[in-house]
């Protein structure tokens, strides 16, 4: 499935963003005066392969699971707090949630391995190369559905205490970059958490075969179920030209072992936010992404990238509903 | 109707916003995590003057009027714009109409003196004092019945062809700056056009009286009545307790104006983003104001601040809303 997948990703469609855009020039406005919202409602054309996407239904996917580094005391709270975040997503409680609802979007919450950590990345592999295509191929799957479902946007969340390393270990790999530019603070950590933190990474690294010319064993050997999940959801999302809406970090690493798989995913991609991990400007540097929002978000879940969606449904409002200088008689003449 | 306001305007409620913080910190997320959304709740929470301000309907005021100085040649479109788009306003196809749409706002369209313009700024003052005083007042009357109407937030925008100039020379003379530093491109000047406007706002500044000890003087000699009319509005909305939402430059000039008749004003401002126009930052630096959104927007007529409103509601929804970590069992102890 995965092999068929990378083959059916497309790059996105540069005719409809640029009839988009002869569009929104006839708008009554200054041409290029809404910005990156014009800028959204190209890149959005593009993904759908129209000049005129109209509304387009989002879906919030956050993927959770637990990783067997958390014994290496990276995070700063217990490994249990990802089963009863599991809980909570499902009442209703979290951040996400809430956010979600005030977006208008569609929540769908996926365990992908929480009480079943992968084993800890300092050791060896966090699992196998079939454990991680089962879960791209999981991620794929879903997003076929939400496809199926009317979804025309998919954001990416996640929850899983000690993610922030696997993320950070295969920002690391992927890009290349030195662990300590890639670890940052997470949920909390203090200066000896963080310097913990790069000290795994860094044997994390040595223990692991980590050749970026095979994404998927880098992404089985430095985990987590969560964002070989997500990373499917990406590539699956790419397929059916959805847009990929990135919350933090590490959707980013998610997003980044995708683009490695197949580079014109990153096409199909927008960038929500810009949280204070470092490793996440260096990551959404590597796919050319530019953040939407840079509002000090550390929450992951997919918060982020909620927040975002009303830009992304404003730019497509500003296409679909905006008057234009001939309906609205309006001189677009200088003198 | 001015000097009773101005007496009434009173500090933000610093307790109220520290008890919303606590609330937040209870809540299921690591503290502090939302950044600049957890920001925005308490001062959300200081305003209102509650911990606990629920949600808010949100008012989008436009205001529109005609320069004299629109003769200098100091725009890219001709003055008869701003009638035009007085009815897009009012037909429901402007971009500002599109975007408060999407956000679930009502809009108020203010002819504050289209077809009647101010008189040119570059051979005496716009306006009468008396001329000033009468939009001010009518700005305060405005945001007196929004909030009897239940608004809770009241969104500024304008429309006015040459009102870049006006609020141009308004910050070079109340920062005060060099009026270069303060002229920017507006809706499209090419560099002859920036460079007329810099010598317009400059003898703007030499032939008025421009005392920064009389703010609504200065307000009187350099325009305009959009301007004027959404001083009083801001100034208005302070005294009820409002959030004012600005939104770029020419908004931000008249917040500067309320700001220097009565500092505690700017206790329920929010900037919704930073435009272009190299005025604007220096304005909200002036203000101390940090823009939720810098997405290259120059279009005015309230459009960013229309943009920002879901960040608003969003943490509006997360104080809430959202689960604590008592209610949905999770641990908040770090190990």
């Amino acid at each position: 499935m995965i092999t068929e997948t990378l083959a059916r990703i497309r790059p996105a469609d540069v005719a409809a963003a640029q009839t988009a855009q002869a569009g929104l020039d006839a708008k009554t406005k200054p041409r290029g005066s809404l910005g990156r919202i014009e800028e959204l409602a190209r890149r959005i054309a593009a993904i759908r392969g129209t000049p005129t996407p109209g509304r387009l239904a989002a879906a919030v996917v956050v993927a959770a699971a637990d990783h067997g580094v958390a014994g290496e005391g990276v995070s700063a709270y217990p490994q249990e707090v990802t089963r009863q975040m599991l809980a909570n997503f499902e009442s209703g409680g979290a951040a996400v949630c809430v956010l979600a609802r005030a977006a208008g979007a569609s929540l769908h919450v996926v365990d992908a391995g929480v009480g079943h950590p992968t084993a800890n990345i300092v050791l060896g592999p966090a699992m196998s190369r079939a454990d991680a295509e089962e879960h791209v191929t999981r991620g794929i799957a879903l997003a076929g559905e939400l496809a199926r479902d009317g979804a025309g946007i998919v954001a990416l969340g996640e929850m899983g205490i000690a993610n922030t390393t696997s993320a950070a270990a295969l920002s690391a790999a992927l890009l290349p970059a030195d662990a300590a530019l890639v670890c940052g603070r997470g949920t909390g950590l203090d200066d000896a958490g963080l310097a913990r933190k790069i000290d795994v990474v860094r044997r994390a690294l040595a223990v692991n075969i980590v050749d970026p010319a095979d994404p998927l064993l880098v992404l089985a050997a430095l985990g987590g179920f969560e964002i070989a999940l997500l990373c499917g959801v990406a590539l699956g999302a790419a397929e059916e030209r959805l847009v990929v809406l990135l919350d933090g970090f590490i959707t980013g690493a998610a997003a980044l072992v995708a683009a490695r798989l197949a580079p014109e995913t990153v096409d199909f991609m927008v960038a929500a936010h810009v949280s204070p991990e470092p490793g996440h400007r260096l990551v959404l540097d590597d796919l050319g992404l530019d953040p939407l929002l840079d509002l000090g978000l550390r929450l992951g879940e997919g918060s982020g990238a909620a927040l975002a969606l009303p830009l992304l449904h404003a730019s497509l409002a500003v296409l679909e509903d905006m008057a234009t200088f001939d309906s609205a008689g309006v001189t677009d003449a200088c003198r």
